[in-house]
């Protein structure tokens, strides 16, 4: 019989590690709650109506056709008993209730989520980015402020209504920011009659003094010029202390608090690891850090269990500072698969390529291979990456479709608010 | 000032008129509950994952932008006073509950959506295909129901799973069984390793005596042999008797029932007409048909109301036999128009340009200006036709792009199972 892997996780990591075992003479079974890959780096602009939910989300099972001996299994992982070397799957789509799933080695590539530090309460005014329901549910609440504006017949309710708060100014809070700025200005303006959209507020609210802090601060400064040519606000050093129905309060330093009258709030602040993590290092009898993730060793396994690997944003690798981002995932998934086929555990080095985040059409920072890229370069080379990273050649085609009229038509053609029906 | 024309819903009659109305000299308001108009012909499209559902949608306002005098209002429609002549708009987008909106002149174009035959209760069990909710919950119950097949380990249940049971053989109805088959018989066959999706089972159950009743009895006949060679069964001469948590019950003559088990039911029969017809009906004291429909002259205006005009699918003409079918209210929609900028009513005549349906990739029947097709003829001329009428040129590159990749790769990419997370 085959070994059996079990791998935890659809997204960069786990999928990687399936698809780099998917050739060995191995029985692999991926489980994961959703049936679909998603291309997490692009569902801000699912939230902004510039691309289809679906032209960022790849079927697994798709993805994964050709493997003939890779299984995928739908279902939430629950716990770990690495002494049976059992993984726990709840809510299998057939209505059974839990079932073990027995491995040989095991892959964990849980991810990551964004925390609101302890308040739970403000998730129902700001909605989170990092899953595809996250970001359809933004994209109701956008256009339907939108929508609001044109109606309302008093000037202060419709400002607050065209107001709109982004939490957190890493590389999602900034592209959500811009592209929201870049939805009232440039396309609602023309389609709207009485609200002027192009009046749109949009404040980028950050605890730290500046904008992308994991980039250099030259092109933090250039990321802050962008957003301003766009009609972002960005408020620095301005940690959120409250959040309601209608409104953001901020702490601009010394207690001096202003609260921004706001209908629509995006969440996308504050990561932490995936609660896989947690029960995880549980099982192994080990400890996670403040942002919920677990210590692995130089060769991704998991401290006493080289049976054990665990990879992505639920782990810190001993030794390495890593950033939270797809690159580190993906290698660290084809690492594991490398080194489960080779059958022996090597030392994991990140190879960084580089980092760019985009703030609107012909606009972005990042560093490529050491160098700092501004502007219309930053923006083309960003493209070029996403385009070629987007899982699916299908889904390539539609999203190069989308983005060119995007830019030619300077049109969002997914605008579809749901559920009014 | 200008005279102020209403028109209620932005299905193909309201979007028609309201289009034909841009440029004349008047002030236009198109009020709908959803902000997309819904190329309804493909929405089983999205049910099966062949489609995304913002590809067979496109935004009012986008569609209407070139119009500058033409205003979009979110809004669902409670009430006309056709005395005062004011139409009552409930749940704005900005939580205003009630709205009153003045006309001159009023367009009213419902539509229609399936009705369970006073069993409100299946709904429950057989969601309808008429709205993009509506698809969309379809599309999450067909894809678990396949995902539940690969995990469940009874066969008996695992053939429950793989049993889908679609009510009403009208196009719709006979589009989506091919769909299903297709999906189980070809495009997820590779993809799943336990459960062998070919052995997928589609029951297509209709009380009338042939499926496509509408179409000439040769086309039923070949419709029906295209289905059989997909692996769908029709079973005529069926009408349901009950629903529930996993069975349709169908009466085959004389009280002979079958209990069918089904985790699967797809409900596309029963066609009624918006409950905005009698509402309209009611206000001008006039009654409705069976079909909830409302009767207008020949000229399209209501009985006793020159200023008050009724299309689509929610009436009848007197004295003409219309199918309730997109071409219909298309045609209206313009006459409307029309007969608006010309300041004089006119008897509208409906130029028949035939029907198509299509079963499956090839598969297709039809009437096209007065001859039969099927085969492979009748699914080229319906491809075209429906590139042809989608709305927006984004939309159509986009269709296009997902039609030859399913086509050539028999993929499904839009396979998306939302709500798991």
């Amino acid at each position: 019989m085959n070994e059996r892997v079990v791998v935890v996780g659809g997204g960069f990591g786990g999928l990687l590690a399936a698809r780099g075992l998917g050739e060995a003479p191995l029985d692999v079974t991926l489980v994961d709650r959703q049936n679909f890959f998603l291309f997490q780096p692009l569902a801000y602009q699912v939230a902004t109506g510039a691309l289809s939910s679906v032209e960022v989300a790849a079927p697994l099972r798709q993805v994964l056709r050709r493997h003939k001996r890779t299984h995928v299994m739908l279902g939430e992982v629950s716990g770990f008993d690495l002494e049976r070397r059992v993984v726990v799957v709840d809510d299998l789509p057939n209505g059974e209730a839990r079932r073990e799933l027995p491995y040989d080695l095991l892959v964990a590539a849980g991810g990551s989520r964004y925390s609101y530090f302890g308040h739970d309460g403000w998730a129902r005014f700001a909605p989170e980015l990092k899953t595809l329901d996250g970001a359809l549910e933004l994209r109701d609440r956008i256009l339907t402020a939108f929508e609001a504006a044109e109606v309302e017949t008093d000037p202060a309710v419709r400002e607050a209504f065209l107001t709109f708060v982004v939490v957190g100014a890493g590389p999602t809070g900034v592209e959500m920011a811009g592209q929201i700025a870049e939805l009232g200005r440039e396309v609602l303006k023309g389609e709207h009659r009485s609200a002027d959209t192009s009046q749109v507020r949009v404040l980028l609210v950050e605890a730290g003094d500046r904008v992308l802090g994991a980039y250099p601060p030259r092109l933090s400064a250039s990321a802050e010029r962008q957003l301003r040519s766009l009609g972002v606000t960005p408020l620095r050093s301005a940690p959120v202390v409250e959040i309601g129905e209608g409104f953001v309060e901020v702490d601009h330093q010394a207690g001096a608090r202003e609260r921004i009258g706001a209908r629509t709030v995006v969440w996308a602040a504050g990561v932490q690891a995936s609660p896989l993590a947690r029960t995880l290092a549980e099982a192994a009898g080990l400890d996670t850090d403040r942002a919920g993730r677990l210590q692995v060793e130089p060769d991704l396994t998991v401290p006493g269990h080289p049976e054990v690997f665990a990879i992505g944003d639920m782990v810190t690798v001993r030794g390495l500072t890593l950033p939270g981002i797809a690159p580190v995932a993906m290698q660290q998934g084809r690492h594991v698969a490398d080194s489960i086929r080779a059958g022996r555990r090597q030392t994991f080095r990140y190879r960084n390529k580089g980092e760019l985040a985009t703030i609107g059409r012909r606009r972005a920072v990042g560093v490529v291979a050491g160098v700092p890229v501004s502007g219309l370069l930053a923006w083309v080379l960003w493209l070029g990456v996403h385009i070629t990273y987007l899982v699916g050649f299908e889904n390539r085609v539609l999203v190069l479709t989308r983005w060119a009229f995007s830019y030619l038509l300077h049109g969002r053609g997914a605008r579809v608010i749901h559920g009014r029906d």
